[in-house]
């Protein structure tokens, strides 16, 4: 059985979470808590040396990364495609999932909230201001880009990767009491991912390591 | 014919280069000057709103970020395949990939080294600091996972995605004065790339915009 070691709240362990639930692949959950530092300890190292959540084992195949994890297994589990078939419209997918998955995210992260407030001496004003900062730059590209490219979805009237990313980051901007008011078509697209029961299962409070 | 909007010192848009040339991809080169705040103009956020290099136009595709770039022309131009057929083989390439397209890059962005400046009033010394921690907190990581992986390159004996990513993120580090001691795998393998043509006609001060 497939094996994933990620974290409730963490916004990448989500977006491989919602992948596997639109496949409806079984997989048995190994929780990894960051806000204790497990991921710092000897015994998730041994399994995931970057000492990141999320982390995929698939039999021989063992590696992390969540976006890499999220192309392997629509790659190796066909059923319920999340890339569409044309070279436009994947391009189009995987730049929306590069500009959460690169430009956004990464620094967000609770390692470089942790360097900004134990290294560089930020304050909590400071630290959301940033949080929400890189969240702005994209969001406010990605909103007239995907005013272009959606349907019900973020490209055309299939869920793709793209969906995957852009829930799990709405999640990380509401944490931070952004709201999607200058956001319409972020809004409504997430609100049409969050009517399926793929991403219900897939979100935080409803992992077993919630608290 | 392919258009690239880049720029000779941008480690995204070097990725970029070197893949088109690997492919042996004739492509008209327009030069944003980041330094002279050109991806902040009008004119360049016709082409791209986002702001940022590498932008490619292929006929009507036409989109942003470097690592959807290299997908799809692997896979509209299939000449000189860069990823592998074998799912675990391409899962460690994307992981790869994506430790630098996610962890490490964006970090040490322009605009975030901006930020860091403007907005935090960050010195040199602690700006500089930052940028070698990111690449250092990655490459502690991947020199051990490369010494199980790589041969000549660093998945296997052929040239792949993973060293179109490396080589421009070891430029960088370079740039910041970091030398390889520590990392004598990366250090091997960036040298093997290093002398193909490919990678030596990609090289940002070959670039007609170099300066």
């Amino acid at each position: 059985m497939l094996q994933l070691f990620g974290y409730w709240r963490s916004s990448a362990s989500y977006r491989v979470r919602i992948v596997m639930q639109l496949k409806g692949l079984d997989y048995e959950y190994h929780p990894v808590n960051l806000r204790q530092g497990e991921q710092r300890e000897k015994a998730y190292h041994r399994v995931n040396p970057q000492g990141l959540v999320p982390f995929l084992i698939d039999g021989d195949v063992q590696f992390g990364q969540s976006v890499a994890i999220m192309e392997y297994l629509d790659e190796t589990y066909p059923a319920y495609p999340l890339m569409p078939s044309a070279a436009q419209a994947r391009a189009r997918v995987r730049q929306i999932v590069n500009m959460i998955a690169c430009d956004t995210h990464p620094l967000d992260n609770l390692r470089v909230l942790t360097y900004l407030e134990q290294d560089l001496g930020l304050g909590k004003a400071q630290r959301d201001a940033w949080y929400r900062h890189w969240i702005d730059e994209t969001f406010r590209v990605l909103e007239p880009l995907l005013m272009t490219t959606a349907g019900v979805y973020c490209v055309g009237n299939e869920v793709t990767l793209a969906d995957c990313m852009l829930v799990p980051q709405v999640y990380n901007a509401r944490r931070y009491d952004m709201t999607l008011d200058e956001y319409p078509t972020i809004a409504r697209i997430v609100a049409n991912c969050e009517q399926l029961q793929a991403f219900i299962k897939a979100a935080p409070a409803n992992q077993p390591d919630a608290g």
